[in-house]
């Protein structure tokens, strides 16, 4: 019996030519549903984690990066959030940190695939922490595009915590400026949207570089930041769009003293440093993200290249 | 014929549970010299690398952040920086750098292979672009411990741009509080020294943090930062130790007017914004460390994984 | 939804240059017990498959031919074998064969992991078929080299079924001369060991090599074969040593004739013409058998390279 | 510097489910021709190899297993074959084997890819060890289905030394019956066809077992045959196919007798035992075979998995 070693292996196909491997301890569970590949395996670098088609969603030991940084931001830029609509958020830890915000009276959570969120509430619930049975939170099983398309609902924040758009994948059609345009028109007027917008590295920054121009063609003030979340093997990007209130005008000092009044609980991933230090793209992120000009349109999608 | 795809990968070992995989495209030059395996890749992704221990150095499509990110905050912190000392820094980008500040009079280079020194100037043109031929430079091939041992010289700022430390590996007596303290007696009255720190993430953090656990054993202000480097699979850390100057104390502004009047030629990866984003840590991050103790010492040295 | 592909894979490390990766769809059983790292896997191509230390042991859709030819040749080459000893064997599929032939009265099974043996119960039904239930069995959990140096039983077929000898691994004194020379003495006096015996690549010969001439140096008759494994990623072969009878004086149809006479049920992957082409080794691996010497020692003992 | 371990590799994707992975020393060449992706590498187990479209087809370690294995066969089973054609081999060593035989006196070598055969000739000087030169031969860059189509000649026996039918490939029209049924027009009263036919694994034996069938559609004798070759990573099958001669009717002795007395030169994996190893096929493959009925047709082609 040699030294511990593993022999099996989840391989996280991050482009064509770009691998990302990880040792497997236990496959939790694994589904081919209408929609996705759905995977939950307990990897032992990362713990816990859920995969849909073959992609990265979260860890155990970083999803806590992930969802603050997608959610705390956009709720913390507006005054006093009462109504929060997600889209997608399968895992319920979206939801979770939405809920620790007080001020929300409502929180609609609208995902294509309830497979995916029956396994989440089973086997994840370090993520959801009960956060489904609050009284707050509507859950529907549809296909958001055309439920923005139809409902007249009203909303403060609009989280978009969705996968990439891959063809023929559930996603492709929320990220388009059509869609984009049905938020705006969704949301209150000093309303923000935010969503994983993904990868920045330099040589697949198309996609976040088209998910912000896409923003910027539709609302008055769009902040990219970024975050290290290291089981994504890649650095990753967010966007938030916003109507009226900028994410960069709060100081240091102001956020965490919102974080203070209130968000019920301690974070672990978030505060006013690191706000500041995510919105801080790199030279070399802005300078390319300037050269770029790809709007993406329902007629003309982007899709990630695997 | 079908779609372009790789046969052929080269396997980065993160950590015994964690591979990054990237797809080949040539094998510029592979040599196992006195001291380590070297490898010079054409990657489909990344373009051109250096490889030492099948760990990776430097690439092609990045190599501007990390070299810029290793050099520029330390030499912009000093406000006249003439006596410079690189540790390491086979590939000559972290000379390169520190030759565009026409404040440095004298460059000591210190590497301990000169097979892969001189495969960096044949092979790596886009990473030195001819800084081994500047006048001001002095290149010796030596153990730069032992170096630092004898000399009496004394540096504004001491760039230590070297591997891992692994066992039996080259570099572990270039992480203790013993090689610092050296360290520190060869720097002037106001001097800086920077060295990469290995990775940031939490799962792997207890390098960084002994490292910089160990720098603050030594020197009166110690600050941690961080890069997104895609090609390390994982976030990186930096550490910048000072007996004077504290660069968080630069505001946005007063860098990058440095910027413009100290650097010859024009930054891809670095400036005021982006000092600003590398210098806040999150708070994930920020919490672990404090929970850290450990300091690196001669007779307790310290190991990464692989 | 793309096409269905995997994204959880198995290792099998052949050679530390040679890999063979395998698909998984689930994993039935996972434990690292006091002797070794056990892996019951659902493997998308081979179906089910025990793993040992990482290694494959047999897969269900081509354990039959394993099994069948392990057994087969040795108990058909006796005229009537009544007492049978297997050393490992804890899939329970050597157990199976053996006790298929109606002539057989006792059958002996010593492993020394129980944990592997109760795993094997439970999860590979197809492999033992009820085997372990039969009257004739005895089966001890024991180090097999200490039990036959103390014990004074005698046996018509000694049947040696386990993984390969690596370093501080449970298997590599059962690979020696002293060991065959124990065996020969607990053999009846037309006995028949038989034992798989390495891979038959060229590249890593020695090893079958060496167990086919440390058999030599202990009895006159050594028959080594070979047959096609897919899962096993390589050749394989098999030795069969003798003090009397000789599998390569058995016709086609002499062969063809036992096996309808002495086995019950039908094979599936032996017969009178599988065993003339399995005992027919190609001119290369003849040829450099006969350029190696090598014989294996309690104190000059063979492991394999991973 | 640690113990020699590989960080680049070739990945030899034998099915959607399972990968052959080889250790890289050096890659000798590499490029996109109009047909297809060729390499070649210098692997650390195997030496150096052709791989094309990603696919192994020879190495050194175990060329003369398949070349031999593919040649002698079909040329001792004719009493005197003196005109030879050969569609692909590119790497000349199906030429080198052919030529070793007196007898013959013609070869026709017709492959669709030059700079196949080119990088062969100055990178595979093992493999061709001056065949092309030899005044027996002519060599033609052409489509082979197209040459036999047009042309009158007669041949004694044809060799189809090719990659495996891979859709959009190259050589899916060199496995039907209608080329088989050309083939049959072109060879004399008493000429023989030999084929590789692909693996021989149970799990993946349509291919070869629908090769068999067709040629039976087409051939009176036609005989399935199979070799260990261990750089294919799989077991692997060929196809003799005769008006009128029968391999398996020469006795052990009668073919070393041929072999000494008709061919110039010491084979390394090739004799009388060899050849009746090869031809008896284990009873699960016979088996699974009869089973079979697919015949493959220009009009109902079969392409491999991958």
């Amino acid at each position: 019996m040699t030294q511990e070693k593993s022999y099996k292996w989840f391989v996280d196909t991050l482009s064509p030519f770009e691998n990302h491997m990880h040792g497997i301890d236990r496959i939790v569970f694994s589904k081919r549903t209408a929609f996705q590949d759905v995977e939950i395996l307990d990897l032992k670098d990362y713990g816990r984690c859920l995969i849909l088609d073959g992609k990265m969603q979260s860890s155990q030991s970083d999803e806590c990066i992930y969802h603050e940084v997608m959610v705390h931001p956009a709720l913390l830029s507006h005054p006093n959030p009462k109504k929060v609509f997600i889209v997608g958020g399968g895992e319920g830890a979206t939801l979770r940190e939405v809920l620790r915000h007080p001020s929300v009276e409502d929180v609609l959570m609208v995902d294509i695939d309830q497979e995916v969120v029956d396994a989440c509430k089973r086997y994840l619930p370090e993520w959801h922490q009960g956060a489904f049975d609050d009284p707050r939170v509507t859950l529907k099983y549809l296909d958001a595009r055309k439920y923005i398309e139809e409902t007249q609902e009203v909303f403060d924040v609009i989280i978009i915590d969705i996968s990439e758009p891959v063809e023929e994948g559930p996603a492709y059609l929320l990220y388009t400026k059509e869609f984009y345009e049905l938020v705006y028109d969704r949301l209150s007027h000093d309303g923000l949207i935010v969503l994983q917008a993904g990868t920045t590295t330099i040589r697949y920054l198309l996609n976040f570089s088209a998910v912000c121009h896409t923003l910027e063609a539709v609302f008055p003030i769009v902040s990219p930041y970024h975050a290290s979340i290291p089981s994504f093997g890649l650095p990753w990007g967010f966007a938030l769009a916003s109507k009226k209130y900028n994410p960069m005008e709060l100081d240091i000092a102001e956020i965490d003293h919102r974080i203070s009044k209130r968000i019920r609980g301690e974070l672990q991933a978030y505060d006013g440093k690191t706000h500041h230090g995510q919105f801080l793209l790199s030279k070399q992120i802005r300078t390319k993200m300037a050269q770029e000009h790809r709007i993406i349109e329902d007629n003309h999608p982007l899709y990630v290249a695997v």
